[in-house]
């Protein structure tokens, strides 16, 4: 017969969930804790004062990333567990926060049995993963992992003027590029699905083997704004009939690529917006995503071609990539240990592809990383209505101590 | 041999088109002379001399509309011309104000050749024509013909704050109700065509028969905001995807009705209008406009149908009737005097409709009233690039000039 299995305390993650949720609640019980703000201080704070009671060592590097360490009875580069304090504005009380908690948890429970790793464990918040004060988003990983310069993002400036390196020295969190992680046994990053598939398939855990590729194109469409009562059909160039006849028809091709394609022109601007006048300029973003490049570079075709192709009613369309980021692929070992911890734990799970940009797909460029989603209720995220069932977080949770064990005898 | 025509001073009326294009001029050659501001006031006393030294009587009204009579040998209703001095923010030299000008430079023909007209001839200036500074658009003619409502429309505020009746007060130029034009034998006003029908047909002269009926709804289509990145498309409820193919459709069914029928989805808003968040909701207008009301309850009956019909992605469609007009048909007596005279002075002319909105249209409803157009140049108005040539500008004036003649003997 198997051991019992080791478990986290369900009653007081909820507690933790919810005690850091106070930091920036909303009164729609969602969170606005903006990076570097004075909530995010203060969650800084407390996850700080909760790592010392449970004898850890917090640093702080230059970009403000915190790492609490626990020591192990060797000298071994950690496993590092964690994710991001920041939030959105009217964001939720999962995102983030929980892949940290996770880390409080685990360790705490380690405690709770007298359990000394041999390993060290690190709990680690990253700074600004959101951008949604300082842009880009994933700054401080991007900066560990060598994709954004230093120097450059430290001089960030939000919509007021304020400067990122200031509001890092402002709250207290500027440290020492020493205190960097330079390496580790292993990255595991708990999060959200921030996508309704878990729960529309009835499962509780996914076990993510890669950050699925994008490339993001702006569409500007020209034509003339002319007197919508005056100028008869034939004689028009109306740029937002050519947006949707491009739509449509980059909808028809694109739906039959493959099926774990997403697309969405999320972004549209009509010039000069008023109801008497014919739309003269329509500019909208296309972005697609998918894990297997070939799909993506088809998107690309197809995009390209439409400009050409497509019904323009004597518009010119012009297709500008604005970016595109390549699949990162997580540690096949790390995603095989997640995916036997949770059938060790009877979770039932899928093994699946983030469609969202997260801290690890930086820090996988140097170490051993995976990650772990728990099911989003409706698939809500970076929204007051996201929620995670409380048991559901427990369970990812519970797979990330598993796991945890499990490395310890790397 | 028929008499050799009276015609007017081409030079002069190119003239008096620049002078008053000096009141606003925008570098680019174009006119911001919005409603009541310094530059109007200065083109209305700049008209107002115009009269005085052609020893005409201005009165004002009590909406600041102005009046300068040259009294005929005969007590009688008089021939009113006219149109609007104020223009669109950088609208162009021609709109509106040619129409005022075409009456200073009747008179002043009449005054070269010595002749006195039995009717009187009044010239007039409708104030806030275009409702750029202060809505609606045709706000002064609008309460003369009582469709709206004179306290209300004294109360209306500009974007800064400020009420129309302190403007018109400031500005010198709230006058008397009894001043108001309350009848007249006919009213003639000619304007650009703001459209690219003349020039297209190689026309000088348009006989406007009517100013054509409109309906204008607003079509709100609700979806949900999910990540781009994590919502399988088969689980999207994309509200721009509704409103693609809700245009695609409106599209098709509209184009098939009558080949006069213009329809416009001029302006269109998407939330939260961000490249990684499906759209939740997308507003937009669809305005059409044709003379005949059967064409327009036809267009009434498809984009009701369409809210319960189109492809709607699971989103829910509404359509608001934002206002509908009926459309006003001009006095048939002066209709045909426009075309004999074109006729006599053999310019290519045709009878059409006016798709945009006038004050003629609002006079129509108490007072013989009719429309003569002039080619705009590639369509333009309302912009910079509005241009119509002089001789064609004289071609108009010269119509009018016969027609008012021709009204003498009534």
């Amino acid at each position: 017969m198997e051991k019992q299995k080791l478990l986290i305390n369900g009653e007081r993650l909820k507690t933790t969930i919810e005690t850091f949720a106070n930091f920036g609640r909303t009164k729609n019980n969602g969170v606005t804790r903006l990076a570097l703000t004075e909530e995010d201080r203060l969650a800084r704070e407390y996850f700080q004062t909760c790592c010392e009671a449970l004898n850890m060592t917090v640093k702080v590097d230059d970009m403000g990333n915190m790492f609490a360490t626990l020591d192990g009875t060797e000298d071994k580069p950690p496993i590092v567990i964690g994710s991001h304090l920041d939030s959105v504005k009217k964001g939720g009380r999962f995102d983030g926060v929980l892949g940290v908690i996770t880390g409080l948890e685990v360790v705490r429970t380690l405690k709770d049995n007298d359990i000394k790793p041999r390993i060290p464990i690190t709990i680690v918040n990253f700074t600004n993963e959101e951008g949604a004060r300082f842009e880009p988003s994933m700054m401080a990983s991007g900066v560990l992992s060598g994709k954004f310069e230093k120097e450059t993002m430290l001089q960030k400036k939000d919509a007021n003027g304020m400067v990122f390196a200031d509001a890092l020295r402002e709250i207290g969190f500027k440290g020492e590029e020493a205190n960097r992680l330079n390496e580790a046994t292993a990255f595991l990053e708990m999060h959200i699905e921030q996508g309704p598939v878990l729960e529309h398939e009835s499962l509780k855990i996914g076990v993510v083997d890669c950050v699925v590729g994008m490339v993001c194109y702006e569409v500007q469409i020209d034509g003339e704004s002319d007197h919508a009562g005056t100028t008869p059909m034939a004689m028009r160039k109306d740029s937002l009939f050519a947006a949707n006849n491009f739509i449509q028809e980059a909808r028809k091709k694109l739906s039959v690529i493959d099926e774990d394609l997403v697309f969405t022109m999320g972004r549209m601007n009509v010039s000069p917006n008023i109801h008497t006048v014919i739309p003269n300029r329509v500019v909208f973003t296309l972005e697609a995503r998918h894990k297997n490049p070939d799909v993506i570079k088809q998107v690309e075709d197809i995009v390209e071609d439409l400009t050409g192709t497509c019904e323009n009613e004597g518009c010119q369309i012009i297709a500008e990539k604005l970016w595109d980021r390549s699949t990162v692929m997580f540690n096949e070992d790390i995603v095989k240990r997640f995916e036997q911890s949770a059938q060790s734990l009877a979770y039932p799970y899928k093994k699946m592809a983030s469609g969202a940009g997260h801290d690890a797909q930086f820090i996988a460029s140097y170490i051993p990383t995976a990650m772990l989603f728990v099911p989003s209720m409706n698939g809500k995220s970076h929204s007051e209505d996201e929620f995670t069932p409380y048991e559901d977080c427990e369970k990812g949770v519970n797979v990330i101590l598993d796991t945890v064990l499990d490395l310890q005898s790397l």
